[in-house]
């Protein structure tokens, strides 16, 4: 969502840029900059949110815009790693918290139930995530599973595969990033921070909108730690 | 899912075509031909499948892979129409049998719940189809709103929001389809046949194994009269 983004956006000093050579007809909306590091090392970052829906006004949440994007993405940029930054929400009963912030070691789906043989795993869709300890270290985060289905809410099916995801962190694209991301082979992670807890007292949707601003500011100090932790380090060393 | 296709293929005379220029790293598969129907009128045909995972071996099936290939198909072959062709659940409530073929009016989510204001409309997601009675009549085909979710099964979430969609199918890809048509604004409908039937007695994986070889064959019969029907008119008057 461009209200998790812009604060990113500015922070970083990047600029909308219109030539990033999206395919046609992509929602899509582009960033780009040199970012340089306080170590000195310099990086080139492209920031892509998934624009907005033409027919219902909004951003373009969820599954399928974030796939599409990825991808789109991936083809014009080639980039040489791919972080999916944004909101999500935690798990007390994993200690989580309305703030932290998380470093995907993997994502899956919650919300993908197909009994046919072959396909529950596909379904769920788990994927590794590249290792980035030094990025974890810098952004003072956490180690995380990123569970990822097309709703706020959820329910038993819902917490049942999300338990079984072994669960850190709920949101609504990552899993689908992974998949657009395993397409090209293109190394890839998240940094998620957390607006709301999923197994606590109060509605998401309230706590969500309620915590997006804050979450969105530990968001950008964890995009721009990463930035600095990755700035002229090769990629098996962040 | 190209179990789904392939008697299409064979019927149409379609070959496997590489050269449709996708995207680099789209998984799609694709088939083209020109299709000489008995009116005599020819019709330019692209038959394309989601292509298999890489990861997990399985066709690509769901929202994610639907939307990225109709994406990126539509780029590279710019077509006047796209059709979704498939198989479906049916809901004997409202009068649907195994076999039965469904054209649709519209589309719609029925896994995508996001009580966030604005979102809850973009959740559904609700598209209205291009009109195609002509097509209707050609197949023997009855009205239908097509509602999609990621799971094979339903839970009381899904059946809540397929009847508020007033669903007659439910199936993996449509509303990802139709929502990837609308970035470009190409025409769109679905046809679809019953494989299984949602509020029966029986499981859906056990009915949908059962019975996927003689909805494929329906559907093989549906889109050839459908091409038919759209072959030497305008779209005006498909």
């Amino acid at each position: 969502m461009e209200a998790e983004a812009q604060p990113s956006v500015d922070k970083l000093g990047l600029k909308r840029d219109e030539s990033l050579g999206l395919a046609p007809h992509c929602p899509a909306v582009g960033f780009s900059g040199t970012v340089v590091a306080e170590s000195g090392a310099s990086l080139e970052v492209v920031l892509v949110c998934n624009g907005k829906c033409k027919e219902f006004g909004v951003d373009n949440v969820g599954t399928v815009p974030a796939a599409l994007t990825a991808f789109a993405a991936i083809n014009a940029v080639k980039p040489d790693l791919v972080i999916n930054a944004g909101t999500c929400g935690g798990f007390k009963a994993v200690g989580g918290a309305i703030g932290d912030v998380y470093v995907s070691t993997s994502v899956a789906n919650h919300d993908r139930r197909i009994q046919l043989p072959g396909f529950t795993e596909y379904g769920v869709g788990k994927y590794g995530c590249h290792p980035a300890p030094a990025v974890k270290s810098a952004v003072g985060g956490k180690d995380g599973v990123v569970s990822t289905g097309n709703s706020l809410d959820w329910n038993e099916d819902d917490m049942r595969l999300m338990k079984a995801n072994g669960a850190t962190c709920k949101e609504m694209e990552a899993a689908a990033i992974g998949w657009a991301c395993s397409l090209s082979g293109t190394p890839f992670f998240c940094l998620k921070a957390v607006t709301d807890i999923v197994d606590g007292d109060r509605p998401t949707h309230e706590e969500f909108l309620e915590n997006l601003g804050r979450a969105a500011q530990a968001l950008q100090g964890a995009i721009v730690a990463a930035v600095g932790a990755i700035a002229g380090r090769p990629l098996s060393a962040i």
